[in-house]
């Protein structure tokens, strides 16, 4: 763990109906202060607002596909963020057939916005950056679902390495040099001899990273895309007792989210988009658990931090 | 009151920006068990779960106009429909341009309908008469708003006279008599004689109805058509301290409804579509009955009776 935030609000973990106790999709991500809000289910806005999170602190959104459980949020979002003053531009990212649907949606309800949709497409030919700053960026990945979808990697950037100021002083090496070590070069001193890098710094923290799965049949192909990855959101629509139905529909179980959490060799696994046939979670815990032990239910209100 | 259903339940009362405590507009009135769903906001299928309503029993759906916090709901109360097995048809009543919209959604997100969507224009040219059967009918007349508006007025039919059957024994007037009497004709006796529908049935109770107006501009233009109904719903987006803004953007205070219930006579007025500006309904309630005694507030989760 470094200083820095990296942390994950579930607002929703249903699947394609939604019931009183679970909302349709729906994760914010916060890296660094950067807002990421990953699909956007009906009533992600009512949900942002009930866990006081900060929706005009959010400049880009992900959407993996074009079901609706995954998008009939939008709409309304920006409009609200419109009504409330928005003037900052909003990155969406998604399949190319999201722009015109929301076009038409928000023309007819006369919602103009005053703030600008700056729209960026995914596609499906492997890993594809999508945002990079200093601090993060952010990729897609293919997933295999009924229609086009991708999952997102979100990961930190490599922080600078560690300055021991001690050993700066002993190896008399000025203040001039840190840049330069920080970025892992090695620094001249104060007589004109080169002072190897690893005698003056530390290792910094290791980056992040977050993986996001939903909508997906059960495929080790995803695996090179989220390997390692420190927290791993993978769907799992259904228990093993409709291993059949998971397969015909393209969504997974919780035995085979789990499966592809271990043979990622991920940190933790969180699991949702539960179908309402269900009436409780403990089944899906305990299925995945028996496969890869540090599982956790993506509860809505829950924040898990990194 | 008569022994037939009439009750409305209040699924949202916020106005066009959600907030945690208040959905926006929709509400499900239920006339001698049809269903009437009236607006749409996000999150409707959400509301209609949490208060345990029944999704599939809805037949008719009302649209007033295309602000998103009137129908963003649809696609997805549509989705779910179709998700639960529905196969009955669906009537919806509302602007022609809600149509194309939803069909480019329900396209675009691949939700195809086993079940038929029935459409129905709305139009702002006095009273139109849009569904009817034996006990129902339902109208649309126009309301002020920025955009094109309508109210929708849905009255009970004129119930049978009852029948006295102690007087058709005095009279000697037979059973077969009695679908007549009902309709209000004469009836003859054994004797060939007439004798007066009013000497042998009592009036039935008097048929009820319910207004709702949502949005609009205070406007007295919409009195004749709402009449002295039983229940009046008025939108009351602003309280005084906003006549001006409430003008200027075409809705109504919380006095101007009530005033707008006073001049039409209606039984009781209840009021909703509340600015989030507003944290609470109470100063809402008692400028209203400063002007209209018989208020109350359209919260969420109430029945009104009538």
């Amino acid at each position: 763990m470094n200083g820095q935030t990296f942390e994950l609000l579930i607002l929703g973990s249903g699947a394609a109906s939604p019931t009183a106790k679970r909302n349709p999709s729906a994760q914010l991500l916060n890296i660094v202060e950067r807002y990421f809000l990953i699909d956007c289910g009906e009533a992600t806005q009512m949900q942002l607002r009930r866990y006081k999170a900060k929706m005009q602190k959010i400049n880009h959104i992900f959407i993996t596909h074009m079901h609706g459980d995954h998008f009939y949020g939008l709409p309304g979002l920006l409009s609200t963020m419109q009504l409330l003053g928005r003037k900052n531009p909003l990155h969406i990212f998604g399949p190319k057939e999201l722009r015109p649907v929301i076009e038409v949606i928000l023309e007819a309800s006369e919602s103009r916005l005053n703030y600008e949709l700056v729209w960026h497409y995914t596609h499906d030919n492997g890993l594809n950056l999508l945002f990079e700053d200093d601090k993060v960026k952010v990729s897609s990945f293919p997933l295999r679902h009924r229609i086009y979808c991708t999952g997102f990697l979100f990961q930190e950037k490599p922080l600078p390495r560690k300055i021991n100021m001690d050993k700066l002083k002993k190896f008399k090496v000025s203040a001039a040099e840190i840049p330069k070590l920080k970025k892992g070069l090695d620094a001249h001193n104060d007589l004109g001899q080169i002072v190897k890098n690893n005698k003056l710094t530390t290792d910094p923290a290791t980056p992040r990273s977050y993986a996001y799965c939903s909508d997906t049949i059960s495929d080790r192909g995803v695996v090179p895309y989220i390997e390692n990855v420190n927290l791993l959101y993978h769907e799992a629509t259904f228990l093993s007792d409709n291993t059949k139905r998971a397969k015909q529909t393209f969504h997974s179980t919780a035995k085979q989210a789990a499966s592809i959490a271990k043979r990622a060799n991920v940190q933790k696994l969180i699991i949702g988009h539960f179908s309402s046939r269900y009436d409780s979670t403990v089944r899906f815990l305990s299925e995945a658990r028996s496969s890869f032990r540090n599982t956790e239910i993506a509860e809505e209100g829950l924040t898990f931090k990194i």
